[in-house]
């Protein structure tokens, strides 16, 4: 049976903890918090083993495996986690939960507002990447586990991954940081605003509404989707999946819709998210990303003095393609550790795959990671 | 009075003429056309100094200078084009039309069907590239011009200026293509498609009648706009001009939108292009440019044998931090030039101001367009 067979044979039940409350960065208080996770592999007697991962901005907890035997598709990152996968669930714990405000499980303005008995829709508090991951450590804690030896994610799970290190230094023994960033462009901010107000012009979106209008603002939420998902990919991948090809059909026969391939499937991509996702959550966790922001030095400045341990390890990866975090922005988080003579590998990988290499580059990632999971205990 | 100056009091009115009718590579025959244009300085004896401009998506027919003294801008090259200018017109006649399909004097689907009385909207039939530039022939029939010195483009004015040495290549003597591709990109592509999109899905877009229920789609025409500007500017450009920074206020007030000054920039971008854009004539263009395509050697293939003049001259230059048409795509036209022996000047400018280049690199490009057109003479 191959790995990948073996990945999709991992049945696994999403649990829950719940969290009184927890001050967020905006000033208010979360109360009744329900964070969503689920864990792969077996905690060894000194709960030395524990991988945490991020997901990132459209993520769940179900990083690898199936819910029932009949589900379609394994996790999102089934290809590096799994038996005798790069991250060896025979030998590693990992856990991985979905985010607060998310819609996966964990708390979001999807959620039942126990005060009122209500949803709370735009009610629901603004969080930030650091609130994420208070309600991360507050499940860490729930489980016991005092040591994490490696905090991994990708893209907006690198953000996390990252903020782990400025906001618990002494918790992680290492970190590993895919596709990602010390702070949100303005670049990406203007691409996550388009996306924001696509959801919030749609009539069916009724200030935050849409649920006690039993409706959802599913267009605006399909172009904010499209928009994004152009940006995971790169010019180069488009020309190799898709080039001008006419959609089921032999010449161009005009029309203002689905004329060629790439049409077809940026609105598949569309539609099939709505299926998945609240279109509130989105504009909260987006809002997030965008408030991410060690910029201009203040990396450095904080891991300068936040006590974290000189030996904790960092694997930074970039990929030329990426242009939504391009290599540049990797550089900086390197740039910030060297400065604090904190043990850093950077690898910029060569890639056609744009933004979504940190999911697709399975033969480049896999040996890397594993080689650096298994360096740490040496 | 500098240079610019003068420009700004060059007072130009909009000519109009009619063409009975053009058959459409469609199939479809359009009838009763109008086309917008001006032209800059006078034409000489021998009618030997005639350049033509062809504009990109959402520009129009006026180039240069002002309508009145009191319009607070003027036209959209007026950097490049004036007297004493890289485009002299003290030298040069400069024509400059409004495209076949625009809605800026030029027959398009906001314009009145003759044979209905109603706006064509929706049944107007769609156009290419190529039924712009035949339109464009028209008009230089109608003002006696039988050969341009030089037909000049950026971006889609680009795609227009190819389309010439293409489908009329003994009337040009020279092309300066900037900025521009030989076929649009599938990533293109798919940023119009969720541009269309946008418009398609606002409600206030009646299926493309808004003009009959006293309503436009400004909301979706706004998000269209957003996404394309976003691909103009360059991810450096927008750290140089707004950089993370808050909008009028000192610290995060926690709101879904306008906490960035990049974000109330692309707002005011949305909002004024749908005081000056039709909706549909903006779906016209766009599929227009995305039906464009001499990919895979056809450029080479058709200029081998459509009886173009070994002698005719090409500036191609493109911009390395252009990524709506990276410079692969203008080496992609020079490759096919140099196949045919045809003399080619390529150059590969360094500039951060990515797609928008060509309306904004006024110290490099000046020379070059200056130093181009003289050397025609020699």
């Amino acid at each position: 049976m191959s790995t990948d067979e073996k990945a999709n044979e991992i049945i696994v039940e999403t649990q829950y903890i719940q969290i009184p409350s927890i001050k967020l960065e905006c000033g208010e208080l979360l109360s009744s918090i329900q964070i969503a996770f689920e864990t792969f592999g077996k905690l060894n007697s000194d709960k030395s083993n524990v991988i945490l991962i991020c997901h990132a901005l459209t993520g769940d907890a179900h990083v690898t495996g199936k819910h029932s035997p009949e589900d379609k598709k394994p996790g999102w990152w089934h290809q590096f986690v799994g038996e005798g996968k790069a991250i060896d669930t025979n030998k590693y714990f990992v856990i991985c939960s979905n985010v607060l405000g998310g819609c996966s499980g964990s708390t979001g303005p999807a959620s039942i507002n126990p005060l009122t008995g209500e949803q709370y829709a735009l009610s629901f508090p603004f969080i930030t990447i650091k609130d994420m991951v208070r309600a991360q450590k507050e499940l860490i804690n729930d489980l016991g586990i005092e040591k994490i030896l490696c905090c991994i994610g990708g893209s907006m799970g690198g953000m996390q991954s990252l903020e782990w290190a400025i906001t618990f230094p002494q918790q992680c023994l290492s970190y590993m940081i895919l596709a990602s960033t010390p702070f949100q462009s303005p670049q990406n901010i203007a691409l996550n605003e388009v996306g924001r107000r696509a959801i919030m012009n749609d009539p069916n979106w009724h200030n935050g509404d849409y649920v006690a209008h039993s409706t959802q603002p599913s267009d605006g939420l399909s172009i904010a989707r499209m928009i994004a998902h152009i940006t995971y990919l790169s010019d180069q991948t488009m020309h190799q999946k898709f080039g001008r090809r006419i959609k089921g059909k032999d010449k161009l026969t005009f029309e203002l819709q689905n004329e060629f391939e790439v049409e077809s499937y940026l609105n598949y991509q569309g539609r099939s998210f709505i299926q998945r996702f609240d279109a509130n959550s989105y504009l909260y966790i987006t809002r997030a990303v965008d408030y991410f922001d060690y910029s201009e030095g203040k990396l450095a400045q904080i891991l300068a003095s936040n006590g974290i341990d000189s030996k904790t390890k960092f694997l930074i990866a970039s990929f030329n393609s990426d242009w939504r975090c391009p290599p540049y922005q990797s550089r900086e988080i390197v740039k910030a550790l060297q400065n604090n003579n904190l043990p850093v590998t950077y690898r910029e990988i060569e890639s056609s795959s744009g933004h979504d290499s940190f999911l697709l580059e399975t033969q480049i990632l896999s040996p890397m990671i594993s080689n650096f999971l298994e360096n740490l205990s040496n």
